[in-house]
């Protein structure tokens, strides 16, 4: 088992270089340090003694972290990235809940939290309402909110980590209409959340640019309460159905997600239809399941690993010093074109 | 906010009857009295005060969840029953920890668990050797293992809940069997777990009472590490790459579990094969994933709800009672046929 002092050798910094970095206290260093010290963590696999930082810091080495439901993969994927972050380089355990985007279940979940003594929580919910979540952070929970943007003008006491989701739906408009594809759908669960309100502002808003406002529908579907783990590719396929069926069928189709369009896909096919040669149908997410689809699911990368790791920074960070400044971090998507778009029959 | 006494009432049982169910002492309880109680808790909302309880019990209402990992569907879903379940009946919290199937980080997780006071821990590993897991339970921790049996013969102080995995595999090899194949392939990886042993076990015994145990293979891949997320698929992907250009080609090819099946399906149609035109492919385990694959993916069903309920009952069981004697609880596996199994060509 190796010690801190091994660590501080091979980096070749101070003891209390290390601690700063196990501690979160790394907002000042340089970056080359910073990556020598991880580097020494990792290649030593050293770990930090929990139960001794306990006493020295009077809280408990654990992560809060909620989720919509731990059964949708994208979540699941989420939540394994922050607790290997969480546990590889500070020693946090996490304690997880699902909350099914019910703010009565999020607030129980706080409430138990600080019970417990943890004072760190990661919220992975986008709720347009955050009042219960800026509530517990001035209580003294460190939050840190995932897939929203802070909301303009209102002051907030939480760090917010966000894909730019308004340019994933703008990009993968955008690749459908350079397929060629000019009557389009992007179909969503109706509950509206800040992410969904951005992907709808991003769909349109590159219809709009093509010329192709009136050809590009928004579909809401039916509530999801998202307590079943498949009720998101259910309501995709069940949507697929109907758009099937309708007049004017779009020929490319976007999910607000890649279950949601992983149901898109089974949809179409139970009507006849052929993807992509009938209809071509994208996701949002890339979960790794999107290249084990047939055909081969096209998507929009969100970056997760690096996600997480800035969550989890920013959690160990503010709760070794509470006076810094909220920040807002917005990472940008990426096209991953594969097999699902082609352009539309003539 | 309702009270235990609302639950007593609408049950018609009294308050210690319910704080019995609360609290894990239901073991000599009528099924119809239980059956009352959980129903008034349900319909009432009731919700345990967790922090009266730990100062009555004197323990954490934590329950540690130890999983290969998160980012695995199978196990997202397992985590979610789990939660759903510990949470909704005894308000208990849950502590997951993602442990790769390495015993040593099983055992800092044990470790752990017991720095934060958390005595209850529910195992998903299916190693051989779970002496590690003993000792933890020696030292305190009411440990139940998921996913294998007990060691025959060997003394345990661990609850063991599973589903027959020798039968799974059984009936998913008569299944082949059934439909006309006689070339029969068996995909794991190397790494042996008790679950892998039994399946393979299964496998080769179908196949022999069929008299085809000469043209039944069992394939074993390279080692994984199962710390991606998309390892497990990679890994069959891979594997049917090989098995298509092998001579003697196997009509029939079941995966060790749906993940590894879906790459299967890949692999195959990699190579230039139909999936089941070609190759008839199945996995195990029936995540609903199974239902979106194109064809639809033909599976052995684990009734995780079920075990899910069964293992919080029996951590809380033993938490409020610490002479219950352990036991071994096993599941019967369903066959779920769908489309990726037809008889093959002539």
């Amino acid at each position: 088992m190796s010690r801190i002092t091994d660590v501080a050798r091979r980096a070749g910094v101070s003891t209390s270089t290390v601690s700063n970095v196990l501690n979160g206290r790394s907002e000042r260093m340089a970056a080359e340090t910073l990556a020598r010290v991880e580097a020494a963590i990792r290649d030593l696999k050293y770990r930090p003694n929990t139960s001794a930082r306990q006493l020295k810091t009077g809280h408990t080495p654990l992560l809060g972290v909620l989720v919509p439901s731990m059964a949708n993969p994208m979540y699941g994927f989420i939540a394994r990235e922050i607790e290997a972050m969480a546990q590889g380089r500070y020693g946090f355990r996490i304690m997880i809940g699902n909350t099914y985007r019910d703010a009565e279940k999020e607030k129980h979940f706080f409430e138990d939290l600080m019970a417990h003594g943890v004072r760190g929580v990661i919220i992975i919910s986008s709720m347009v309402d955050e009042q219960h979540v800026e509530a517990a952070a001035e209580r003294g929970l460190v939050a840190v909110s995932y897939d929203r943007r802070a909301t303009p003008g209102v002051p907030s006491v939480i760090d917010h980590v966000t894909v730019d989701n308004f340019e994933s739906l703008r990009i993968a408009t955008s690749h459908l209409i350079e397929q060629g594809h000019r009557r389009l759908a992007f179909v969503t669960p109706s509950g509206r959340t800040m992410s969904r309100n951005e992907k709808i502002r991003g769909f349109l808003a590159a219809a709009k640019s093509a010329g192709l406002e009136g050809s590009a529908r928004v579909v809401e579907s039916l509530p999801v309460d998202e307590y079943g783990d498949s009720m998101m590719s259910e309501l995709g396929r069940m949507q697929a159905r109907l758009l099937a069926k309708s007049p004017d069928r779009p020929t490319g189709v976007i999910g607000v997600n890649d279950l949601l369009a992983f149901g898109l896909m089974a949809g179409f096919r139970d009507e006849g239809l052929s993807v992509p040669e009938d209809v071509s149908v994208m996701g949002i997410d890339n979960v790794f399941l999107s290249t084990l689809m047939y055909p081969a699911m096209t998507s929009v990368r969100v970056p997760v690993p690096e996600m997480a790791q800035v969550m989890v920074e920013r959690v160990m960070s503010r709760l070794a010093d509470a006076s810094l400044p909220t920040q807002e971090f917005v990472f940008a998507p990426t096209l991953v074109a594969r097999d699902s778009v082609v352009p539309p029959r003539a």
